[in-house]
């Protein structure tokens, strides 16, 4: 997708440790004029899927989710990555870990909200290890739904996740796909 | 407004200990359909003052700003609730007590998106005891920019945050005012 590449090269920054900061536009300060572009983009690749709901993640997965909903006229189910006070014991978890954060996060949804017959659409800002994409797809496994697709804004094509969701036979649509990244030759798009 | 209200009387859940579950539509599950008729209001309510950019807290308020920010055509800046990663030290902070997860967070928001000149919308999905939006506005303050409103999807106007707020001079707006609520008694609205 030329627009969101064009602004990851802007505005994007490269730190040390392959960190891509996007929090001008993304996952912090979020440009919503540019994820309701986004949200079409994923619907044109996924329309004829049947979505009935968009699961993501909290909390930088929310805005992506909720605006490409918008597009497909479908709910958002937002796991949640700690036990709140009111969930109860009713949900079902599968453990992802954070290579942003450093840590593990049980990801939770209340059983609820997610049932069989329901046709999933997995989105999330980044793609990169897949350890969150992944634990979502564990969780529908858990629910008895059906996974339509993964999507992610970016993925960092260089890293095992995309691929080895794509071996395991979901289809992964990555609207900005980087082969390359370093603080000195800057992004290079595949 | 009549259409969140009857939401609320269908598929809100009262608990005890003044727990109001919305996670239905609002906070878990999300009804975009429903956000955006929300968001419409909001701009119906705040049009005339300049709003510039919609200020809220991760992970409820997100939906609720994007769905609100697309009325308002402007970004959204979520505040976060742990310092990432990637935020470096360029920040501006302030504590809030949440009594739904019984700990205090420390807001963080990045001096680098919110400067003076900005007319901020605050908004979020509950406003109760106001410790989330009054750490908001203590942000603004901080970064020097107008707080031109604090808008609530659900106000508890028996509980102190909303009254000690426009006591403060903020203009706070509620979509759906609950004056009382009990398991026994169900939700009165104002």
């Amino acid at each position: 997708m030329k627009l969101l590449e064009d602004r990851i090269r802007q505005d994007g920054k490269i730190f040390p440790g392959d960190v891509l900061k996007v929090d001008s536009f993304l996952n912090h300060r979020i440009d919503v004029a540019l994820l309701s572009q986004i949200g079409k983009e994923f619907y044109k690749r996924y329309q004829n899927e049947g979505v009935s709901l968009i699961l993501t993640v909290e909390a930088s997965g929310i805005g992506v989710a909720c605006l490409a909903a918008e597009a497909f006229g479908c709910p958002v189910l937002f796991a949640k990555k700690s036990k709140t006070s009111n969930i109860g014991d009713n949900f079902w978890s599968a453990t992802a870990h954070s290579y942003t954060h450093g840590n593990d996060n049980t990801l939770i949804v209340s059983k609820d909200y997610l049932g069989k017959g329901e046709r999933i659409l997995i989105l999330d800002d980044f793609l990169a290890n897949g350890c969150a994409a992944t634990a979502l797809t564990e969780i529908c496994a858990q629910a008895g739904t059906t996974v339509v697709g993964i999507g992610a804004v970016i993925e960092k094509t260089y890293q095992k996740g995309g691929d080895a969701l794509r071996q395991k036979g979901f289809r992964v649509e990555s609207l900005a796909r980087i082969a390359s990244m370093s603080p000195e030759a800057g992004i290079k798009f595949c």
